[in-house]
């Protein structure tokens, strides 16, 4: 199947996207039924970014980034590009050009399950990347891979035009169809955490605002004054 | 065992412990003898943070973060959060909303041996976490562990009411009962660190500063002008 | 063959090097033929530094740093310090005393295949490091190794002389007999980066400014308008 | 979605599938295009056993083995357990007890991105097991997962009734849609495997059984005669 | 505290430790509360030993075995010895030669976290270790640990005199002061299994050998016919 | 550098470098004095094999095996092929043809930093490889390396004719100018080893058999009776 460029996919108009990266993958991932969310080796190259956008998707081969290229002309304002290596590889095979290149074209990120470089340049250009790790090895330009076509990244089935969203806690994928869920759900989360959160700053304890005391009792927690009493069996 | 809650745990008075944090988890850990340091893959999610407070240990099933939500309430100025989970596990068990809990509590930082989420936010509002991850995925309230019983955390054993160190250059575990020799020896060292930075500086070097030439040499160390002095064996 | 302290060694002059910390490693590596580049896990301690300079190899026994000490009175101003351990092993065998002694001689970093500490005063000194571990675990001084003999260091062979290039993409070994040609060939190299910068930031693609088209069809890339006709084989 | 279970899946007769089972992993996966492959940690609890059968998919939260016994009996004779933890986890969810019952059942084995304990009976019974880990630690029996729903296992998306091929080089997915095509090709490049073979063992070299001299020869690829030669350059 | 070395510790005797190898780690487990159960990277150097015997505890430095040596003349008949160093450390601390002195004592078998060598003799000689690494690489004999004080081995604590049980599912503790609870336990829980076993031998599912229906009925699990019925929601 | 091919090095009759692969890695590597073992991670594909030859040298681009086809025509009777990827890479470069192709030229074995394939079937015709992965990921024939050149493999240097010793414990390399020295070296060993091993068959321990007693008094050790003798500080 390798060498299949798609060349449109279907996309969320990146503004109705962006409420996503203001909330944060925590709570979109929480509003979603807690599905989609990449694995924890995927880390920003620095702090701070926070995106949401369409994906373009590519798969390349070990060690090298032919993909990555072809892939550039077809990418949109709000698009996210993800990337996949063909089998685990650790290379750069994304620099600061192909940053100033995307950014141009305001893409918003890369997420890709290998290697990247020219780190300091491209926090420099603000054009944030979530990566497998850092590695200044590059890559040839000589095998075929795909373009658009669906990929498993990190741990997670992403779609061409499915939303990701990634932040200091991770990456997260919604796909497209649930995009409006995730926006309706997202925001009556944040409304939720923000009057318990106004609770917490009073003094109360999650216990009350939970509601949980009396299903523990029922789950046998026991309460012990102290160490001696616990170890003679004495709960109070 | 699951199930049970020690209310009250002997305590440093947190003002005692506050020079520990200043000397820092290097100088301390050499100063009781080098025990008691947590693996190297517990790292603060971010840096410059340096604490230290009384132990208060709480075991979690994996993906359960009710026992958290029991210790808050037991937490006083000047604790540390010391969380383990009954079998390896890196969700987010721990979030902005728990931390705005600890920190309006004056509890000094959180010690997982799990994932840790929001950490974004966290650094915001400066409640330092040490963490084995940075992981989005949310637990459940579900099933019960224990508060304030010993636990084994990264490597080291924590009793309730330990003195916990933790800095940029990882986690500390000074035993209730050791905190005043930590204090004194670890003051001794301060002052003979600072002598000797004095020497360093003066550009002495610490084959001198720490009197190793005539031992080395006792061991057969030798010296050679120059490689090729070296290959022919002609030391000098 | 331990306890061998070879005390001259062949040096590039400093300001001969300096343009390869400005151009950084992933440049240099790719100019001198994508050789050299010692493993992912060398991380630096803090980012934003760039070094280039002559090696001073050191190796040192599991939790020994005895022959740190010996190498620091050898060492110039524009040396980097390379320590590797005989068998893997994470302890901070380097903290801010040794920092600051080798700080005033004009060292320029530090690349070490075990631990290191005080990374916050490091830090506050301007003192580079890349390690593979940070971890407070201190050393003992017991026991010999060798300083500046041919070492391995996370992957890549290192002579003593060699050049030392490292900066937040990792770091790179260029054997001195190279280093001439390291310089050219990266200058080269950075006026085609300007010249194709520039043609990025005009808008163009990788695939025009590198040639790729042509080479791509007749590797088989294919082209598919959308996603239906992918899945019905109409390529266009 | 937890707390799904589909009943009834489309399969493929199990004995059109005994024929990837004897081909084996390694050449299967080239005869389908090079996908389809689980990552490298997937590793058999014991080597030996080679199975193909149809995939019955199963979620399961962290240390919870809930729905691998609401799967059981959804399974028949010819099918593999394919089993997923909602966030990484090594718990040992499957011992001897699950072992015998699926055994008697007729099914192939398990794979599943977690651990598996009871691994000496699970052998002794003849049961195969590709898992993440071994790990006595048991799970409890609390929360709900899915049944029969698409996951994706160690990096490869899995749809019920997909075929799994697993031996001593790793495990494979073959989509439902492809398996006549698994089934041609893998013959297909048995029967050249064969016959290269021959050539192999009569004593020919890739170069000629693959034709390979003219394009390496064109590529560049110099010959030297000996370390000579090539350190002054005279390629023969 | 280095350099401490405990003569006499209280131990079960052997023969009533027996049953606890032939029950094996993972149902001893279970019996005694999922709790003492080591880290998953301990490994068995070979299948198939199952043992059970009072813990002797060395803690050793990185790279040097003198403590071991020390520690042998201590052991009787029905020892297992847990070796730990103070970082963390792959050296082959342990070979063939020690292994015959302490097959020829009666020692169970070693625990070790760190890396053994000469594996080969120690399966022909029947001397079970579970390690973290294999290595070659040896050790000297220059410092100081202690012997028979507390420890912490892969993320469990030690107590000299505790009993340790060990088989291909991993390495477990049972404090010395729980054995006659572990050996009742176990038993109990052995005839469970037992009974169990002969249910599912005859066909019976764990839904209903656990009664299981009904409650995951209670928490909302659903079936649906199949994949059309569970995409239009039509549950049955 | 790429696509250079060396056809003749120096080699050690295969004889002669019988005694090392009879002698084994550990014993070997402590007779030539610690030095020239491969990391851990180097595994054999399965137990009991035991080899010595000539290395030959390959590099190899990520994900293409192309070189390994230059290199089998100019192997003989007793080498090595010791393959190193240019970045770090698991694919399944080797597989059953390869072995069957060597096994016929009368090569001793495979050292591969990458992966490896066919595993059973290697295994079923005795050809032993020692590897970083098993992983059926194949390779292509698109891009050149280097047949016997230095190399370094899993952090050893490997020059084309050092010799290459392989066992259960690991993998050595000794260089072709010590191999004189590690067949006097390591058979004196063996004939120590062999006193020792009566010695400590007849009850001696190490302490005595090493005459360390005395040498470990004098480094303060101590002895205490009972846990209560060491609690109080009564050395005995």
């Amino acid at each position: 199947m390798s060498g299949a460029v798609v060349r449109t996919i279907a996309r969320t108009p990146p503004a109705e996207l962006a409420p996503l990266a203001e909330r944060g993958v925590a709570t979109v991932h929480e509003a979603i039924g807690r599905t989609g969310l990449m694995h924890a080796y995927m880390r920003p190259i620095y702090r701070g970014a926070s995106i949401a956008g369409n994906a373009v998707t590519v798969t390349v081969p070990p060690g090298d980034n032919t993909m990555i290229h072809v892939a550039v002309e077809l990418m949109q304002e709000g698009d996210v590009l993800v990337v996949v290596p063909t089998s685990p590889c650790e290379d750069g095979y994304f620099g600061d050009l192909l940053g100033g290149s995307l950014k141009a074209r305001g893409v918003q990120g890369l997420i890709i399950e290998a290697g990247v470089r020219d780190v300091r340049t491209l926090k420099e250009m603000s054009f944030p990347v979530w990566s497998k790790a850092i590695f200044a090895q590059g890559t040839v330009k000589e095998t075929l891979g795909d373009v658009n076509v669906p990929v498993v990244c990190a741990g997670q089935r992403v779609e061409p035009g499915d939303a990701i969203v990634a932040d200091d806690d991770g990456v997260l994928v919604v796909p497209r169809a649930r995009v409006a869920e995730a926006l309706a759900a997202s925001a009556a989360r944040i409304e939720k955490e923000t009057k318990n959160r106004a609770r917490f700053a009073a003094g109360e304890v999650g216990l009350d605002v939970y509601g949980m005391r009396e299903k523990l009792a029922a789950k046998g927690l026991k309460y012990y004054e102290d160490a001696r009493a616990f170890a003679e069996g004495r709960s109070s």
